[in-house]
Order: structure tokens, then sequence, then C-alpha cells
């Protein structure tokens, strides 16, 4: 029969082969955290190979995604969706075996991950949503939601920034069903750690409020079952399991080094780790006893079907509650979404308000909140600021649950919380903080369009506009830079009916993230037609036509757009076309005859825009003209920086008239 | 006479005033730490208001940027050249007293803050260059380098991930002359942090390795006195100062609350805390015999004096090593820098190597370090893969010091880290990471330009060209996005020699940052005239013209320009001019001539990159052509991906066709 060793040595066997094939990847990880694997995954994890969406499963996060021939060996025994002969694929153009774990690639790949210490940040965002709709759907006797949350990760997580704010705002809530599994390993890529992390590591997850197991040896399936019994035993804080253990375990002359960390170990060493293991079969090839020691599928389906059955009765007794778990879970909209917007819409157009798109926004996310029981928001620490806060929202902390999370001065980790509240499923989830500040969260909105996931991002304080607190706060470069993501959908919204949309759009956008850039100052409301109002939904429309064919086109986005208006008014002697164009991206995807409607060729073009100016040549080409930032901003009042950089009718005149001279 | 709480009271006043002038700003901080500011200015701080640049003075910074009229305020009442005149002026346009400090605005301001938590990396920085630059140059009874560094921070900064990694490194290195006073007043601006932020500070600072003064009356001088005293007695680790304060301190009805945070108390208030604080004057107004207890200036002047006397002794001892010093200090490159490059751009030339840039920068890494004994390197646990070490670097560590530092996984924290040794003067210091995790350190990036301070950044693995460790690894919109922070020089060179140039170009902008974005595979070296190696450092030349009036020029950087040169030899039919782009921020920057002789108006453009694709429209207008990426990339060896993401010769020439179609 075959030993738990024998199981653990498989995944070794599949790493170190997929990693020789590929001639590139990583081994030491899956061989150093092979044991452990065996033990969570054969006897704790409560999941589906046969149905990777299983709702009430349990979560694995590989946060040391580098690793991952570790997650696909494990999928691949479990009898998940993937053959060896995708094994055989690894970092193969279009396998689902990528060189880091991909969500939507892979079946049972609950995340991306490779950029480190975000998986802890996902990881921690799943516990949340756990915790929420656990609170929010479970009834006495009626448990449908109740399931863990895993991660590994090592060194090279722990010593990430992120790690520390996800970690420490995991403690504060005590999410006591995380479980981590630290791979102390010692190693890191420079080589041994102590020459550059000689942290206490139990200690300073201590300090955070964290239950924590030290001294595991990640070699021994007893104690690491200890260990995971102790995890689960307390259920008021997060657990850390910190297991010792020899990176690249089994190859005679690479473990415990860091040349077993990032390249294949040689066909040579290959060779020897498999007599030092005691693993004489071939590449790619696995005993049928050890196949049949980690299946479980039949396991899995028993857990889905005993879970059906509950739910079955939960059904019966809550049939409200339980068609709106299915609904949730499945990312739908609620019926009366739609009348509910149209009304909020004729709402915004009957009171013609001039207000911050901030502001906007707020009344946007309290009329969502209403028809959305799914929205969970949040600030880091800037509640006020971003005015992400609604009426009636409850604040989640370590004794109740609720919609709204103040995150703390924690933008990176909020974007990686929301990322994994997201990716749980049955939420929708936003965080704000200042535009300035997306720099800090970055990577995190990257991964959030690469999952092509519904995290939406709040970012007010969107320009020079935001006045006195200066350069450091003034965002310049943030915009178009956001805009180059691709896939993410950026707004910047002129008003509370463009501001309403682009939340409308972020909510229905099913297939990736969405940001809202969003003014600190206040900003004039423009009616529109019916059909305009419909409009703003294609990124970019004509918000104010002139009579017959245009000689110029001013394109303009948010606080911009009221400057472009009256620009238009005050150039009587010009046929002058503003458009307003709250969304490149989304303009970018529509059809050409749209967008030579909007923009139709051979009319001088000049943007204006608080924001990098160069992004706009891909509007207005060589010859355009654009008004926008080529330098940093400066510490005053925003009425006289608006003027100081040249936003003002008479500046904007001017270029209108040289752009048109030039296009001669 | 002025007692002690009379001195802090000044500052109280003038921070309360300045910001109700301003109606605008941040009161509660300078308010509850004027205590401690008292304290340490007064009695510790070794500084020369009449010159802010005396070389050996401690370095003061305020991570938490956003109490800046507590800096001002001491900076005014210290005698620096910060007169009244400029308190009254605070946030205004070009005053000296923006709404963050501002490194070069205002005299005596170390280190640009507000973004949190990077003021702490600063601090670090500064105190590595301390410990590097004493080690270097004293000599037993001659310690011309001698000095602590003070930070300032709040709740904010320490749960930002960067003070994770910016503390845990300190507490490695064992930073003894680091000085960190936590101004511990349980509010942020959503409220208490009670709510999310319940780390055990003191502990987490343990589990550092650091010294932790705990429970420190934050508003009683004997305590602070006695706090600092310990602090200087441990020379063997970095010390946290956790200061109980009150924020908004004497404000009757506002101390102690978010309230006090982040906007002026009201007019009523600030009487009240007059009042309260037993503060008579009226506002901007200071007492004679309060300004006299304050004034530093004749202590200042002392301790410089001292200083040059025994500067003037180390002269004699060590005169080598004083004109040594004081070049450093000033920041000049050595005589027989140009002499040393000249022979090294020979050998490259000799060689021919067609090797990856990032190793091409290796060499020229070797070459400047032979020559430059100021540099600092490092990486962010890439050292093998950013080959950012060379071969006689010293690695740095808790026992000694050297040219070399093991940052492990803190890309963020290795940028503040960068810019702090920089800000501190006598060193020139650069750190490697993968291009993609520029997104982890972007804004640090971002204060580098804003400061207009030499830091240098590394980032390999530059594209697609990486290959299989897949999207999460593969830069798409980063090159841009760097390119687009004003100020920011972004080289991405072709070859040895561009890879030279630019390293060149970066060691010798004295006024800015700069980034390197180097390749992982190899790139064919391409033969260059005289003239030709000459407009390397233009950022954009003809690298390869044909004969007579171009009908279409191709403009490639880094890893693509081998492509284009190979399209224009296929061509044959077409005369097609071949435009290296090395670094667009600077052709930004040269006369239209230069502009004009390379990209002449009226002839079609075609721009191929491995990154975002519309950047280049700034290039080659509406109408031009443009090769790059308008997706994230996949997991496969590179040159399946170039093929498969169209950098084929077969592909370039359809796009040039067409391009020439579209522009007859």
């Amino acid at each position: 029969m075959a030993t738990r060793k024998d199981l653990a040595n498989a995944i070794r066997a599949l790493a170190m082969d997929a990693v020789q094939k590929a001639n590139s990847g990583h081994p030491g990880m899956p061989m150093g955290m092979a044991d452990i694997a065996e033990v969570l995954w054969r006897k704790h994890l409560h999941h589906n190979p046969a149905n990777p969406h299983f709702p009430n499963r349990d979560r694995f996060v590989l946060s040391n995604g580098h690793g991952c021939m570790l997650l696909y060996a494990l999928l691949h025994l479990s009898g998940y969706n993937l053959p060896m002969s995708e094994i055989k694929q690894f970092r193969q153009l279009h396998s689902k075996t990528p060189g880091h774990p991909e969500y939507g690639v892979t079946p049972g790949v609950e995340t991306t991950t490779g950029p480190l210490g975000q998986g802890i940040g996902n990881g921690v965002g799943m516990a949340i949503a756990e915790r929420i709709l656990a609170e929010y759907f479970n009834r006495p006797g009626h448990e449908i939601v109740n399931h863990y949350t895993y991660v590994f990760h090592g060194d090279g997580c722990l010593m990430e920034g992120i790690s520390h704010e996800a970690c420490s705002i995991a403690g504060t809530l005590g999410l006591g069903k995380l479980i981590m599994f630290y791979d102390d390993n010692g190693i890191s890529i420079d080589g041994a750690v102590k020459g550059w992390f000689t942290d206490d590591t139990p200690k300073r997850f201590e300090a955070y409020g964290w239950q924590v197991i030290p001294h595991v040896d990640g070699h021994n399936a007893e104690s690491i079952e200890s260990a995971i019994l102790m995890a689960k035993s307390d259920q008021a804080r997060p657990t850390l399991i910190c297991c010792k253990t020899v990176i690249g375990f089994g190859s005679p002359n690479k473990a415990g080094s860091e040349k077993a960390h990032g390249s294949p170990l040689g066909i040579d060493e290959v060779a020897a780790a498999r007599k030092e293991l005691g693993w004489p079969y071939p590449p790619f090839v696995i005993p049928e006893d050890i196949y049949a020691a980690w299946d479980a599928k039949v396991q899995g389906k028993r857990l889905e079907e005993d879970w059906n059955i509950k739910f079955s009765k939960y059904c019966k007794t809550f049939p409200e509650l339980a068609s709106e778990y299915e609904r949730r879970v499945s990312g739908q909209l609620p019926d009366g979404f739609e009348v509910g917007i149209e009304k909020a819409i004729s709402s915004i157009i009957a009171k013609r308000e001039s207000i911050a798109t901030r502001k906007a926004s707020q009344q946007a996310i309290s009329v969502l909140a209403s028809l959305l029981p799914e929205l969970i928001g949040g600030s880091a620490d800037l509640t006020e600021s971003n005015l992400t806060e609604w009426a009636n929202a409850q604040q989640i902390n370590h004794q109740k649950n609720g919609n709204y999370l103040h995150y703390g001065v924690r933008e990176f980790g909020m974007s990686a919380i929301i990322n994994g509240i997201t990716l749980h499923g049955g939420l929708i989830s936003f965080g704000g903080t200042f535009l300035t500040f997306s720099d800090y969260a970055r990577n995190a909105l990257r991964l959030a369009s690469l999952m092509k996931i519904r995290s939406i991002f709040i970012f007010t304080h969107d320009s020079i506009g935001l006045g006195e607190d200066g350069p450091t706060h003034q965002p310049i470069e943030q915009a178009a830079s956001l805009r180059y993501i691709p896939g993410m959908d950026v707004w910047r919204p002129a008003d509370t009916l463009e501001t309403m949309q682009a939340w409308v759009s972020a909510v229905k956008k099913s297939n990736g993230p969405s940001c809202l850039l969003l003014s600190r100052q206040n900003l004039p409301f423009t009616d529109r037609s019916v059909e305009q109002i419909s409009d703003i939904k294609r990124g970019g429309y004509i918000l104010k036509d002139c009579a017959g064919q245009p000689e110029i086109i001013i394109i303009a986005t948010g606080s911009e757009v009221g400057l472009a208006l009256k620009t238009q008014e005050a150039m009587t002697d010009l046929r002058v076309r503003v458009v307003s164009m709250p969304c490149t991206n989304i303009f970018d995807r529509q059809e050409p005859s749209w967008q030579q409607h909007v923009l139709p060729d051979g009319i001088p073009r000049l943007a204006l825009e608080a924001g990098t100016a160069d992004f706009w040549r891909k509007y207005v080409g060589l010859e355009g003209g654009v008004i926008g930032m080529n330098s940093f901003g400066e510490s005053a009042p925003a009425d006289k920086l608006f003027d100081y950089f040249g936003f003002t009718v008479e500046n904007v005149s001017k270029l209108v008239r040289q752009t048109l001279m030039a296009n001669k």
C-alpha cells in the first residue's frame, strides 16, 4: 500500500518532471510543501473535483504561485479535469498549466498568483466573504455557508508589505476560518534568508492577534495534522501554521538551497532525486494505487450531495433566502435592478445637481445598496473623503458583519482583499482611496483585470482639483496609466448622470474590473436628451453639438467637460462640437461607425484633461491640440491651479484657434 | 521665562493659525506631537539653521507629512530661512510652505512626504547611508560622519505595508542610529483606530529585532527625554519610541478626535484652544523670549564650526579621503570618469556582443563600480535574475558595510530606501526587480521624480520576452506608464552600447531619477558610427537609414530594434529608415531640429514595442502603424510568444505596406 510519503512523492515527481520537460519553472517549493499539501488536501480540504464551482467548497490559495506545479499536481491527482497531457504541456502556449496559476484557465484554481503577497490578501478577502455570507444566509440548523480558506505562502510573501496589511486587518477582524501555512524553508532567490529576513514571524503574527502554531515539522504528516486540528479549534482568530520545510526536498544535491528554487533540477539530479525519494516510476507515470489514494471524486461528490440535501431543506424552509442565495452565487443582478436604476436616473435628471462626482458617487452607492444586498463597500481610511459610505451601511468588525469595511490605511491590502471577496462569489465589492494612491495598489488592479473579475475601485481627488494638498496628492499620470491596464475600464464622469452610469456599467460588467475617478470639487450638471443619456454607456458621445458640420471637436472628461462647454459657448464665431469621453476603454470597444459618428475623420480635435497630455494623442493625432498636464501639480487652492495650468476658457480658445491654423 | 509647554504651544498656535488662514490643512498632528518635537529639536537634533546642507547634520523625516505645519513651525522657530510671511502663505501657490513637505522647496526639509509610510523607508535609507559613509570615511579619532536619523510617523504609516518592509530590513541590518517616534494617538481619518488597527506595535517591532520603548507619555518632556537617551544608548538596534499622544492637543472640543485631523479647527475653536493652552498671543505672533528659546542658530553655527575643525584635521591627516568625501557630498563625478567610460565603450564596440541587456547592464555596472566608489547596488531578491551584482561587490549586513544590499522581496521598501540613500548624499544608489513589479514600487519612483533626485531603478524581464513565467510576470503597460511620470527618464536599450549609455545618462542626471528596462533574452549588437554612438544620449536617433528620402520610418525600442532592422533588410523594394528610441523622455526634450532630423514631418511612421501600443500614437499619429501589445501576455517560450503576438518580419512588413497605403 502506498505510504503518505509515496503520495507526497507523486507531487514531487510531477513537479520535477514537468519543470524538466518545460526546461523552466520552480521545482523547489512543490517538493518542499508536498507533505503539507498531502495532509491538507487528502484529509481536510472540502472540495469536489467534478465541480470546481461547488459553492460551499473550501478555498485554497497558493500565494507562492511560482510553486504552481504543486497545485497542478494536486488538481490532477485529486481528479479535476486536468489530465496528464496538460501536465506535460506545463508552461506551453494555451495549455491549462501556465507558469503561474491563472484563475479562469485551470479548473480548481481559485485566484491568479505569482506577484507575491497578494494571494494572502485574496485569502483574507475570501474569508471575509465567507463570514459575511454565512451571517446573511445561515439560519439555526441551516449552515449553508460554512467553509475554510487555506493559504500557502513562503518567505517572499511574508517579506512583502501587503502581507502586513492583509494579516493585520485579518487579525483585527478575527477571521477564525482563515488558516495559513508558512513554508518556512529559510531560502529565497538570493539564498539563505537570514541575510535579509530575520523577523520573528510567530511573534509578528501574535502581534496581529493571530493564533500561531510554531515549529511544525513540514515533512511530518502527524505534526501537520495536529496543527490543522488546532487551527480549526480556534474560531475566533486566524491561524498561522509555521512549517519548517526543506526546499527541493528529495533532491540530494540541491535540497535546502536556492538552486532548487527557480530552474529545472537537471536530468541527472532528477534521477538522483527519484532514487533518494524511492520513486522508481518513469516521468509522468503515477501508479494506480497512488491515483486511487489521491482520488477525491467520490468523497467530493458525497460532500456536494450532502450540501445539496442541506440546501434543499433550506429551500423549503427559507425559499426566498434560498433563491437570493442562488442569484448571488450566480453573479446575476436582481429583478427590479433596471427599474430601480431608471427611477434613480429620472430623479438625477430632475434634481440637476451640480455637486462633486464623489458626492454623486455616494448617491449612486445609496441607490445601488438599496437594490443590491451583495454590495460590500469600504475605504482605505478615507471614508469621509471618498464618500464611499452610505446612510444604512453596517460596519464590519470583529464581532459583527455588515457591508462596510474600514480597511485602514492599506490601499494594496484593500485591493487584494476586494479581489478575494469578488473571487469568492456572492458579493460585489468596492473600495476607495485617493487616485494618487492607486499607485500603492496598482498590481492588485492589474490582477483583477487579468482575472476578468468584477472588482470596483473608487478613486476620488482625481486631479489638481483637490487643491492645497499639493503634488504628492495630485494625480497626473494615474488616469492614463490605469487606462493602459488591459481589460480595465476607467471612468472619469463629468456630472451626476455620468457618475450614475459609470457605477451601473461597473456593476453590470461581469467580466472585468472598473475604476471610477471622481472629483473633490463640484462639477456642473448638463442637460441631455434621452438618447444622450443612453449614449453615456458607450464611453464617448456628443454632449453638445453645433449646427452643421463642426469645424473642431473638443474632447473632454470629468471636471474638464464644463470647461469645454464654456469654451464652446464663448467661441460664437466657430462651429464647435463637445464630446464627453467618460470611459475611453469602452469607447475604444465601440463599433467603428459609432466612433466615426462621434469623431468623424478630417475634423481637427482638441482634448482637455487635467492629466497626462500625451495620452490624448491617440484621439487627436499629431496635429490636434491637447491641454493636459506635463508636470506635477502645485499646492494651492484648486481654482488658482486650474488657472495656472491653463485650464481657462481663454487658453482653450487660444489653442482651438492654433489647432485650426495648424490643420488648415 | 517660557516653559517647555509654552515652547510647544508656539508650534500648536502656528499650526492652528496657518491652517485656519489657509482654510485647509491638518492641525491635529502638529498639536499632538509638539511636545515630542520640542524635546528632540531643542535638546538633541544636530543641525545648523543657517546651513541646511551641513553634511554631518542629523536627518529628520516627517513621515506623517500631512502634519507639515509641525515641521514648518520648527524650521521657522529654529531660525531657518522660513520667515513668518511664508508661514502665513501656507498652502498657497509657490510659497515655501506647501500642503505637504517638499524636498527642494523648503530649506531644512530632507524629503518629500505625504504618501504614508515612505518617510520611514527614506529614514531607513538615510541611516544606511550614514553607516556606509561612516565606515568608508571615518578613521580612529576622526569621526567625520556620525549622525542620527530621526523619523516621526503615525498610525497611518504603520498600517502601510511599506512600514513592514522598511522596518524589517532595518532590524536585520541593526541600524542603531535610526530612531523613530510613533505618534500613538489612536486616531486615523476614519476615527478611533481600534476598529481597524489593533496591532500590538511594540511586539511587532520586537519581532523585527528593534529596541522598543513603549508607553512613553508624549506630552511629558522628561519621559520623552529619557526615551531618547535610551534610544541612543543602543547602538546595535534601531529604536521605536511609542509615544501616547492626544491628537489636536489643546483643542477643547476636538482634541482626541478625527475632527482635529484634516481640517481647520474653526475660528471659535482656535480661540478656545488659545485659552485652554494659555497662549494669549494673536495669530502669527511669537513673543521674543519664545523665539530666543527656540533659536538654534548659535548652537548650529558652533556645531558646524566644531565639525569644520574636525574636518580640517581630517584633511591634513587624510587629504585624499577628505577630497573624496568633498566630491561625494557635492554629488560630482570623479576625474577620470569620462575617460573610463570612453574606454569601456571602445571595449563594447570591439566585443560586438549579442547578449541580454540585463547582462550588458551588469557589465556596465562593473565598469561604473570601478569608477564610482559611491555606487550602492541591490535587488529585491532577484540578484541572479536582475544581474545587479558585480564581481567585487561587498554585501552589506548587520555586521559590516559594503556596496550591495540584498533587500529581500521588498520592492516598495527598496525603492523608498534607495530614495533615502540618495537624499542623504554621498552615494549613488540603485536597485533591481522585474519590470512588472515596478507596480509595487510605483509611488516611490514618483516621489523620486517629484524630488528631482538621482535614484536609479533597474527593471529586467521587460516584456513577453521573459517567456514561460506568463502574464503575471510579463509587463505590458509598465513602460508607457513609467514614461508618463513627469521627470522620469525611462530607458529601454537595444544592445550593449545603448545599455552602457543608459547607465551613463542615469548616473550623470543629477536632477532626477531614471529607470532602465532590460531584457532577459539575448539581443543582437548593432554597429554604429562615432556620431551615432554619441547620438544615443539624445534618446532617439537614426540607427540605420536608407539611401535617399525614406518612404517610411520604423521606430523601435529595446528588443524590437533587431526586428525593425530585419524588416528593413527584408523589404528591399522600399526605402525604410530605422530609428532607435531608447529613451522617449529624453528625445522629447531635444530641440525641434533634432526631432525633425530623426522624424521629419510628412513621412509615415510605424512603431514597434512589446508594450502598450497606444503610447506610440504620440509619435506615429492616427495614420501611422503600431505593433505593440493590446492584451496581457501568455505563458510560453519567448520565441513562440513573439510569433504569436505578431512580432515577426512578416507581420511588420505587412503593416508597413498597410501604413503606406493608408498614407497615400
